[in-house]
């Protein structure tokens, strides 16, 4: 991977501004710019939504991070994490067409961060978050949702969540188990595992149970956080206490977004006919696919893209973005997350759908598209 | 000018973003992002000024307005300034090579402003302010100087002083005259004008009157706001009272950075022998060209691309932000602002230079190449 850093050095920068207007001449000129530019702004004067004609406002978004959770790198500042929302932006126009402009925030204040995104809504016509540490990301997505009138989407919550719930609509497919009866632990309780259960709980998945370092969160544990007060209100039914272990006894589905190697292969055969076992931490799985197939489960997902079923966050975002501008959305709602979740789903066929095959490639393009569509259409 | 509306509804954005990195497959992501980003992160974690080599930090720039005060159409708001905003940032990239991101704040209070644009300092190598309305544009930019460590530039403040100190530079060359022993007349007291008086000031000019409605601005004037209370204690020596008619008799160079047709064939018939008529205002110049000729002015120049001698800045902030960013400079002095001038003066040869042309053309891209070298000098 050193060659990712030479890359980088000849790259210096993964994006660049690209011009839309000729700018050649006299004439160009004073279309583009003075005296011609009068005409526009004025008319954006006389009504404020031809920002989204005449600007680029309908197509740009920007992606917002204050470098507090980096990939699995931690909080190592605002400045560091600008590689990665670099990445994110060229990510977003490959295959979404969608104009990303990376922002990085010095501080680490929600409110501060708050009002600063606020201040240059008008530049934008959609918010990205990233790579903001739990629980600030919730307080900041949703004071930003509160006070914006453009979607704001934190990718590291919903975009997981999205893609989580497409591999998981399809193991229902492959093995016709309901969603009212399974049991799915969800291992991980920042951003990525809170907003997986909520879109699960959204989605009719009625017996979820969340763990994090200290074991199962259950209805009146002690020491609970206010957002995990939230979540063991919501989840758990059975109150089921104890370690990972015990949670994953008899789960149909487990779903990792914590560290990696924290899954047995006694959890794994601990657990019900026909598994799934989803274990998305970078780059170290919480167990290693072929391990886990041995110890039974039925079907093996990781976020890597050298093991089947990559569940990958750019099958979502791009094809997001591209729905609730197209749509001109003001918000993105939970109803758009399920559809684009099941969008992605449905791109694979039920000829091609196996337990070798239950999401669609990363780099497909098509399936912005396919995403795109359905939340449009919500 | 109907057509440059057209034109905008045609181009939907006047920039867009362009993808440096390939993303064709799976290698391309896993070096541009996840896992092989995590590198070129780490690497500015350790050393955060490696952020200018291994994102788009050395190259971009914002360009940020309130829109408080757009063109001559004054205080429209922020989203009817942004296709201006969009328009210079295409200039930025077309003559500079320079990325700059149009950027709209919505709030007029200058301590809101610039919090709001120190917080986003590490996505950007420099700021350039735009349309922002005098004395607050003053404020905001003292405040980010003090706070920021990249540079900033108000372009209708230096970006103006620099190209009309290249024309003033080029009227002492025609006309043999010394800049300690003529008169300059300086009409408007806004940010323009109060940004010529300072740079001329520096450049050795020593008889700098300042007209606004009022009249002439001299030292114990009734009434003068701050900014023009400085600009009093440093301007006219002689304490010329009266109106505009009064300050430009006897004058050497009429510079109007104010409205249209407020200098008539009388004021300029009493100026000095080999009188120079910067009549600026945009669309409508101070005085028409051919007016002030026949009245006997020996140069003049406009804002205008349709008549001689065009005074635009986009001689200057190209070339200046090309320069900083090459050197990455801390700051724009006033000496990187003088040899600017001097380095767009120069541009006109010996033998081209004439009453008719003593400004380089401004779709000429190599004089952005002659700033950009003559600032990184300094």
């Amino acid at each position: 991977m050193e060659k990712a850093l030479a890359k980088h050095y000849e790259w210096r920068g993964k994006i660049e501004i690209g011009l839309r207007s000729p700018l050649d001449n006299k004439d160009d000129l004073s279309l583009a710019y003075t005296p011609g530019v009068a005409l526009p702004c004025m008319e954006i004067h006389k009504d404020p939504s031809k920002s989204f004609e005449l600007t680029r406002r309908w197509n740009t978004i920007a992606v917002i991070t204050d470098g507090t959770a980096v990939l699995g790198l931690g909080d190592i500042g605002p400045l560091a994490a600008m590689p990665v929302m670099e990445g994110k932006a060229a990510l977003f126009k490959k295959f979404g067409d969608v104009d990303a402009i990376p922002l990085c925030v010095g501080s680490k204040d929600p409110d501060e961060i708050v009002n600063a995104i606020a201040l240059f809504e008008g530049s934008f016509g959609g918010i990205n978050l990233e790579d903001i540490s739990a629980p600030r990301c919730f307080e900041i997505e949703r004071k930003l949702k509160e006070r914006l009138n453009i979607p704001v989407f934190h990718d590291d919550q919903h975009g997981t969540a999205i893609v989580a719930l497409a591999a998981v609509n399809n193991v229902l497919r492959l093995t016709g188990k309901q969603p009212e009866k399974i049991k799915v632990v969800v291992n991980g309780a920042g951003a990525a595992g809170t907003a997986i259960t909520n879109l699960l709980t959204k989605a009719g998945f009625a017996d979820i149970i969340v763990c994090d370092r200290s074991g199962t969160i259950y209805r009146g544990k002690e020491g609970l956080t206010p957002a995990h007060t939230v979540l063991a209100e919501a989840t758990n039914p059975h109150i089921i206490k104890g370690d990972l272990a015990e949670a994953m006894k008899g789960a149909d589905i487990f779903i990792g977004v914590s560290g990696p190697n924290c899954v047995t292969a006694d959890m794994v055969r601990s657990m019900a006919e026909k598994s799934a076992v989803f274990a998305m931490a970078n780059p170290t799985p919480e167990i290693m696919p072929d391990l886990a197939k041995e110890a039974g489960a039925y079907i093996v997902g990781t976020g890597r893209s050298d093991f089947p079923n990559q569940i990958n966050n750019v099958l979502a975002f791009p094809g997001i973005f591209r729905g609730v501008l197209d749509a001109r959305a003001p918000e993105i709602t939970d109803e758009m997350n399920i559809a684009a979740a099941k969008a992605i789903a449905d791109y694979i066929t039920d000829e091609a759908l196996s337990p070798e095959c239950i999401i669609p490639s990363a780099l497909d393009k098509k399936v912005t598209d396919a995403v795109a569509t359905a939340v449009k259409k919500v």
